[in-house]
């Protein structure tokens, strides 16, 4: 198939895009990609595709942007339950600890996802997938960690392997268990660090090899963060987690500065996560490594506070730069990675350029995945989006709906964008 | 038709909603409305109507919320062109006075609409209605203003008006010739304003009575602000308007208080629109009035502002606070209410109940057709919503996607959310 005649063509073609080369889009004007295969196989101006393969079937891509698909490299995908009830406590001006008294917090995600049934979990978690998708994300990380216990935690892998056999949208696992400290263990935090590092993760090992043979391991993932793992502990178990071969990410700096984004650097992480109270120490170490700084810039305004990460230092300072949902039913139930380049651009004063590379390329980076996905280059899965608009400066200015026409993956064309239908 | 089994139905009965008053959803649970010839004939319980009108056609809510259709009563709906390339310019850190000398500006766009067509201008609007509509808003507010010329002004009108007749999305006009001083006019503001109220004005006048007859006259407003119209001229063209019997609103304290807000008061203006930098005295005038408080939270956000209307001020000094999008290409394209609640919510601290009251019966009254649209009772308009959420807290909570199912329009049934298709 022969997708022509975009009026830009956004191939993000190249390595992690750092410092002054973020924003570099590739841009070939009425540019053509031809698919086979599941495969882009070649990239070009429509002129000289068309003539090249003259008998190949086509998709006018009508004039308006064909980019790749958008890679969300941080969602915590899979919970049962939701907290309206709580979101509302907070607008009515309640304080967070009364909340947490009235049944709010993390742990009561963990309660009602413990006791979900396997469909259950399913049902509630496929519609959050067809948004991200008809939203134009074709591969995203997702974690467990709703569970914190061992059962609970490899039931929600099982989920996410299964949603991931069904749907189009492309998963990438990590696991999570030391989301929090389980309940079991409130008085008891080291108790629970040694759990994760000592118990479960042999055993995810195990069960991972079994039940998804020829699967890349997933990432293992710690929240550093008071009141949650302090630094040792965090280094207990992305050390063991990476003596067990599993890639490692961190959530590090969402409240507070405790070194994580340090640790990851350190420890050869995928990518560190948040980077909100983040130093000038731990933003130096991570401009010159290979962890991606995953910026999650919908987690403040869920929770309506004005600090977000230190974009444009993290970028002078050459780091590898991508954004994230963080899609989460605490702090930021919002599926749409357009919603997040739009409030990254005014949060962080990114370019739309800059913010798009962020969510392609760089952010395919952040989940190890840049060999298959996040640009639009010969031998790369044929993940792209065609968006109603003609210039992909529109993405940023405009929000608040849904810019992606066509959502392209491995080859086949969905479309998600609704025709206003009258029916009875 | 009997549209059954919402899991809750907001009905937002009664008047326009002040004080702690503001969120009173009037939920009924497992409700059903009946709906014939395109009116609201009956409200109540699902058993008691299903009881009442056994022979009815039913549509099942599906333990949906079933609410009224969002009323937006404050768009900048109809321009040509777009300003996506100043926002980059913005976005990259060019200062504002730059970015005019590059071309943007209100005038850019001023310039791209006096030279499109009609044609264009619709082709150009059109796709805005349509994610309006598919967003769940089934009444807008449109301003012209975008012309600052008799002969544009009114083309714009006419736009609108066929674009009202074509489209199930019913549009509430304004003329707003007083939206900035014209270009021909910039070293003579006074007699920018002497033009529009001493012969646009009646020209208005003559021209609607003979391109829509029968149809409510359009509301006449103007933007008081420095560097736009001061206080005594907005009080020159309100009153004019005022005495050629149009009905009055103005844009008051968006970026400094010149006292628009008092001004509307005064003259019984159907609303007064952005009050950021609105004075203590101006919220007190407010509180006493019928004059709607409404307040557009996405242009703070679209220029990444801090600052948002005192809403709590003002719903504690009993005014009849509203919402809406102010969508334009300038300060923010986005065409969906419910980003406005998810907005209001965190900025201003309503709790999704408060949102919901704003956006429905009290934006009613801000365009003075509460009459008929913007709550669900026996006798009004049947414009509702079924959404794809059993609680109506999650409007707000979430955010960033779409969570209308199907727009009820009149009693037509508009399906709205894409089922993802598979195609090539």
């Amino acid at each position: 198939m022969l997708i022509h005649s975009a009026s830009q063509l956004l191939t993000l073609a190249g390595g992690p895009q750092r410092g002054r080369a973020l924003g570099s889009l590739g841009l070939i004007e009425k540019g053509a990609v031809l698919v086979r295969d599941e495969k882009i196989i070649a990239v070009g101006a429509t002129d000289e595709l068309k003539n090249a393969y003259p008998d190949e079937p086509t998709l006018d891509a009508g004039h308006c942007v064909l980019m790749p698909g958008f890679v969300d490299p941080h969602s915590h995908l899979i919970w049962a339950g939701d907290r309206a009830n709580e979101f509302e406590m907070k607008m009515g001006g309640m304080a967070y600890l009364d909340i947490l008294a009235a049944g709010g917090g993390i742990l009561s995600t963990v309660k009602a996802t413990r006791t979900a049934s396997m469909e259950t979990l399913i049902a509630q978690t496929r519609p959050r997938m067809l948004r991200m998708f008809s939203h134009g994300t074709t591969t995203a990380e997702a974690k467990t960690g709703y569970g914190l216990q061992t059962s609970t935690e490899l039931r929600l892998l099982k989920a996410l392997l299964a949603l991931n056999d069904e749907s189009p949208l492309d998963l990438v696992f990590t696991f999570l268990g030391a989301h929090a400290i389980a309940p079991e263990y409130k008085d008891d935090p080291q108790g629970y660090a040694d759990e994760v590092a000592n118990t479960m993760l042999p055993m995810l090992k195990e069960w991972w090899e079994t039940h998804a043979p020829g699967l890349r391991p997933p990432f293992v993932d710690v929240f550093c963060e008071t009141k949650a793992f302090n630094l040792k502990q965090s280094r207990q178990i992305l050390s063991q987690a990476r003596s067990l071969g599993f890639p490692l990410k961190i959530h590090a700096d969402e409240f507070d500065n405790l070194g994580g984004a340090s640790l990851a650097v350190e420890l050869g992480a995928a990518s560190a996560d948040h980077l909100v109270k983040t130093s000038d120490a731990d933003i130096a170490a991570l401009g010159k490594s290979d962890t991606v700084a995953v910026s999650l810039p919908c987690t403040p305004f869920g929770l309506a506070e004005c600090r977000y990460t230190p974009a444009r230092k993290l970028i002078d300072a050459d780091a590898i730069f991508a954004l994230a949902t963080d899609c989460n039913p605490g702090t930021t139930w919002n599926e749409s990675m357009q919603f997040v380049i739009a409030l990254a651009c005014r949060t962080m004063k990114l370019t739309p350029a800059e913010a798009i590379a962020a969510s392609t390329i760089n952010s395919a980076h952040a989940i190890r995945r840049a060999d298959t996905i996040g640009s639009i280059e010969v031998g790369k899965q044929a993940d792209m989006l065609i968006l109603s608009i003609s210039d992909y400066r529109q993405l940023g200015y405009r929000y608040g709906t849904n810019l992606v026409k066509q959502v392209i993956k491995r080859g086949q064309v969905y479309v998600t964008v609704p025709n206003l239908v009258k029916n009875a």
